[in-house]
């Protein structure tokens, strides 16, 4: 089925959970999508793509690579790699990188855009921040559980560009909550306000979001970490407003008990994404004058945690 | 045997690992001591106390009370309760205090000699801080694993005072290593530059001093937290040296490795006593302008960690 304006060509590295989720949207819409596989690139290229999602299950089929140089250009690469995984994007980007190729990274975190602009000079870099509850529960299957809203902005930019409203009407019409932003800076602190204490606690305390809003110390430690990381926002010329901290909280104090995306990666032995969520956004304030302390010493918590995590014996 | 100098007549108030070791060398040196003992009163009074100790094992039979009422009014109280337990020094001391008596807070935290004071207003109230490495492994029986220096100092003085020089020289004759100093505070921030990384992290983390110090992380935030209280130690008027926080790290790098005494509370499923080590300073750091953020980001992990251990399934 083509999709109802002109179709896009779209490359995805890393078909996880959110890039399974958000590609595959995608392509159920009729873009074309080109998938750079690794692991379960058998699976997807015999089998498809499977979504069990809240907004409707469904199946792709991609096209499947396992080499980047057999990638065409592209109109949109979709990177949903961890962030752990970004030193590899200066070999994977480029083939398939041409001068009117965006480049949407639907990552935590903070500094990955200024990273890939670095490698691909030329191309318009925009991030991609997804709330979203999703994971891989098999080769390639992806379960969305929860959730699901995009929000789009590009790096550098101060409007609303029209690549980004490109890619926001491609998602939209496919079914997916996506907004335009003309400040991806205070996009992604937006984020963090949320990733910052609710990643490193769930880690540190082995707890859901529901447990550390029940009790009363853990939930007064939260408000603490986003004003926080509120502070440090604004002093990094990305000013949110008074009110973000208790709507986050009545948000996340509605949602479903969630393990974050720091703690799924950390019970399955996974890299996690400290140096974007933590290093970065820690070091960009301390930088700016409004260090975040509370922040730093989760974080180094995190570190220690994730450090015996490695050296345990298995 | 009777001591070198005049017998003094000492009250015991918690005859645990502190209480045990200190009350006992006393005793073992001649002094009188009576013990106001609970659970292992029986065994107390049947067998004595044994003493294993790296200063040498030993063994004396205090007199042992379980009423409060039929302790004699004495020359000097130690309390060495857990603080979680001062609620009851309003009913414990009044009758063993007379005019001249001295109580000596063997005791962590802040500000549990304003609290004593109030209970015998006439009374001398000095605190003892203890740096030692002591368990009860039974009824009646105290382990001395290490360590063992006794500072002493009286509340609301600003000199060494006659009855702080007779306690220490009771101590030191008997073979503790005591030092008498003028300044309280000082004393009790000094014990606090250690006791609040230590013991919150050991709990949060389920980590001895080894294993927080050998990660680079945990250490880089253990050196943060020393510098925090010690920031907050000044601006609360208990200056202390620029190379304490060195000075304590070298000493932990040196010690065998330890489980705190809050590590070892919690993991006996005993109340902490975080309200004396945590909540009484991070208020007086914040009422004299020097909020500890990092220091009371961890006490909030604690009391979490303390929650949910009380609310778990046994």
């Amino acid at each position: 089925m083509p999709p109802v304006g002109p179709v896009t060509r779209y490359a995805l590295l890393g078909p996880g959970a959110v890039g399974g989720l958000y590609g595959g949207m995608l392509a159920a819409a009729g873009h074309d999508l080109h998938v750079l596989a690794r692991s379960d690139a058998a699976e997807l290229a015999r089998d498809g793509l499977a979504v069990r999602s809240v907004w409707g299950d469904f199946h792709v089929r991609p096209v499947v690579h396992t080499d980047p140089a057999t990638v065409p250009e592209v109109d949109v690469v979709l990177v949903a790699l961890k962030t752990t995984a970004n030193a590899a994007l200066r070999t994977l980007l480029p083939s398939m990188v041409g001068p009117r190729t965006a480049v949407v990274l639907l990552q935590n975190g903070l500094g990955v855009e200024e990273e890939v602009a670095r490698i691909v000079p030329g191309a318009a870099v925009l991030g991609g921040l997804c709330f979203v509850c999703a994971l891989k529960d098999g080769p390639a299957s992806v379960h969305h559980v929860d959730y699901g809203p995009l929000t789009v902005a590009e790096h550098g930019a101060t409007t609303v560009t029209a690549v980004v409203r490109r890619v926001v009407d491609d998602f939209a019409a496919a079914g997916v909550p996506a907004t335009a932003e003309a400040d991806l800076a205070v996009a992604r602190w937006r984020k963090l306000v949320w990733n910052m204490p609710f990643n490193g606690l769930s880690v540190v305390l082995d707890a859901g979001t529901d447990a550390l809003l029940a009790d009363p110390s853990t939930r007064a430690l939260v408000v603490d970490l986003m004003q926080e990381v509120r502070d440090a926002a604004a002093a990094c010329g990305a000013p949110l407003p008074e009110e973000i901290v208790d709507t986050m909280m009545t948000m996340t104090d509605s949602m479903v008990p969630y393990r974050t995306s720091m703690k799924l990666d950390f019970d399955a032995g996974r890299d996690l994404e400290t140096e974007a969520i933590y290093g970065a956004p820690v070091r960009a304030a301390a930088a700016a004058g409004a260090p975040m302390r509370r922040v730093e010493a989760l974080w180094r918590q995190v570190e220690f945690a994730a450090n015996r995590r490695q050296t345990a014996p298995r």
